[in-house]
């Protein structure tokens, strides 16, 4: 039997899953492929750590990556180190070096994919990056393949299990940010610096693919507009939650222009009120769900765990199976890593912030004088926002009370323009909460 | 650009699908593909039809099948006729002149697959099915490539958009079975004769191809355990409501026995109890769900439309641009149409329904007379079926009243011995609805 020959870069906990499913697997994946999938090789910088995994003491192990990326008997190699530095510096050699890669790393294919497809279009060598978004479910292979015939129509996805569990838990705890914060990075679900997850980059990555993606466009992750979760307070949830809405920090990619006259991209990443009723709101946990809208398929949705180390395991793998299905000289008869020919990838801009047109939460602390709801509504009327719902629930005298308000739909640059006016306002703190609503048909 | 010739059989409602969506998505699938796909010739028994589509006006149409299967200038055949026959002939000609073949025909995979599958190897042309399961969602492409490095732990299917639609129906207006069947038939969601939906045999085809690509083995639809929902009350409705449960009507397939051991299949077919906070739940209308676990990725779902014109046109033309890629010489390239090299897909067993354990729901008609319930559970303690719930709602001197039971789990086998003995006692009548329920982890 044939086989194609891996290695890897990291053997951190995605690193000793990948491993873990060769051996385990190694029968069932010679069954469905026709092939073995032999790792050769592994580099990580922490040498001498105590793997528990018979076949790591069995493959070469180095302590120098540029080992794994240029050997001889290497077809294939991994990349598990995360981030875009050497990540970026030993795909490119491993490309240079005629060698497929598979790679779990949205930050390197968000920033620098665009160059590495170059390159690997050049070389004739295969990328793969399932597990870059979504984790375990083949949603890049449902949107690249599956729904090939479809014209885009929208985007949305849960790409972050680590905001989701936080949502989650301060949903079904009312419990407040930090302390669900705390909780999860004890349960080592969240990082000790969790800024790239709550911050909602780590989405923003992963959207900046899909959306490219999904429109034929170049990856843009420099222009998603990105917001986190970490503003967001348990009276905020309860608040949403009584509105009939949960919280969930969503990416949403959307084209505007019509067809072949598609002008320009909309991308952003933003917590999100979604109705009760939408099944994206049913998505709890650390899963990750995507919802893709085709013009003949209507809407799908794929759900899934979106990380840890055995459903990454299962799509990094997925993909060296695919490549080593047309290896050594059919690359060119897999799909175009990001879904369209080369030469037929255009540059559409990105929609700039201020034209991104949404239904609006608005939380703002007042002081309860006389008047101040009729300032700020009058400041809304000024701008041409109406709302749909308004609510004030307790009274103080003394102290700041908060006024939750949801609006029908205006552009964020005219809303950004009515709350600098509000905030300047007497009584009204500047310390406003903005949330952005979708409907999703409900 | 090279192009791939395709010719189509049927031009009922998803044929005109395809011919549309061929048209208006030229561009697009061009722009993906990098070849363009043409629809050169189109067999139809009813011509003279007015068809409102500028391209059929313009390819060769004709009213013998046989015309296209054997067509000098056709790569690759679409077969929309449905059922057994003439669709087998024509794809086993088709083959026979080397031409591709992509099918929406979930009956003839489930019956004729294994051969049309042995054909198409010999003569080295590519099988594409994704419409035949679950419409226009990439649900087996997502099982046979994306989770290719998971051994399959069970396979859940919401597969018939009426089924799905009647029930979701029943539950939300209280109405009985055949009120909404006949509306259904009214709106065009059922068809006259509604037998192949409603009483599971298309969920049973689509089941029987599901299984064989999960576990390696043979499609074996004529032993799934099928029981359809044309039974169902809008009491039951109710009843399950109240226990925190929704009806569904499910596939579902598990392996026996563990990894490489693995001896048997288990298949069914039937109306289940699912807990309303499992995701499936939430499943409603004529949307499909395919629910997948893998040792590896662990729980994944896939949601869409089940079908419908636009969205089986969607998976169709996706097999024929996968096909597309790889011709004419490339077929090798493509996972093999089942999931496994042909050589290693095995003769395992399928379970005997007697031996399928399950948890159940029962509803007796009883009268209500002092004694039954205790006569009724004694037969049950007799077989060491012990029960989780029970209620008698309404009591009634004279006419038969509903005595609903969940049980813990029992073999179907040692179940159906407790019901036979259990409707031969005095003051239970012989209409017993038995249920089967599935708890998702809740």
């Amino acid at each position: 039997m044939s086989e194609i020959r891996v290695g890897l870069l990291g053997l951190g906990t995605i690193g000793i899953g990948v491993a873990r499913i060769l051996i385990e697997q190694q029968e069932l994946i010679s069954r469905r492929l026709g092939k073995q999938v032999r790792l050769v090789t592994a580099a990580d910088r922490i040498l001498g750590r105590d793997f528990d995994l018979d076949l790591i003491s069995s493959v070469r192990l180095t302590d120098d990556a540029n080992d794994v990326v240029t050997a001889d008997d290497v077809d294939l190699v991994i990349e598990l180190i995360g981030g875009y530095e050497p990540a970026r510096s030993l795909v490119m050699t491993a490309i240079e070096h005629g060698k497929h890669v598979v790679t779990a790393n949205k930050a390197l294919i968000a920033k620098h994919g665009e160059e590495i497809f170059l390159l690997a279009a050049e070389k004739g060598v295969a990328i793969g990056f399932e597990a870059a978004v979504g984790g375990g479910i083949p949603c890049l292979k449902a949107l690249r393949e599956g729904l090939s015939a479809n014209a885009i129509e929208s985007v949305y996805g849960i790409l972050n299990g680590t905001c989701n569990f936080i949502l989650t838990k301060m949903e079904n705890e009312g419990a407040d940010y930090a302390d669900v914060l705390r909780e999860a990075q004890e349960l080592g679900y969240a990082e000790a610096d969790p800024t790239f997850d709550v911050e909602g980059i780590d989405t923003a990555h992963k959207l900046s693919i899909l959306a490219a993606m999904a429109f034929g466009s170049r990856i843009r992750f420099d222009e998603v507009f990105t917001e986190g979760i970490s503003r967001i307070s348990a009276a905020d949830i309860e608040a949403v939650s009584e509105l009939g809405y949960r919280i969930k920090l969503l990416g949403i990619a959307k084209p505007h222009g019509d067809g072949s006259d598609m002008k320009r991209i909309e991308m952003r990443v933003h917590p999100t009120l979604v109705p009760l009723s939408a099944q994206i709101a049913q998505v709890s946990d650390s899963y990750n769900a995507v919802q893709i809208c085709g013009d003949f398929v209507e809407q799908t949705i794929y759900i899934g765990r979106g990380a840890g180390e055995r459903p990454t395991a299962s799509a990094v793998i997925a993909d060296v199976m695919d490549i080593a299905r047309v290896a050594p000289d059919g690359v060119a008869h897999l799909a175009p890593p990001m879904g369209f020919v080369e030469s037929e990838r255009s540059e559409l801009e990105t929609l700039p912030v201020a034209d991104i047109e949404c239904e609006y939460y608005l939380r703002f602390m007042v002081q309860d004088k006389p008047g101040v709801i009729a300032a700020i509504t009058s400041v809304l009327s000024d701008h041409r926002i109406s709302l749909e719902a308004l609510s004030q629930k307790e009274r103080h005298a003394t102290q700041a009370v908060p006024i939750v308000m949801l609006t029908h739909e205006t552009a964020e640059g005219n809303l950004q323009a009515a709350i600098s006016r509000i905030t300047s306002l007497t009584n009204v703190e500047e310390d406003v909460l903005i949330l952005r609503k979708e409907n999703f048909g409900a």
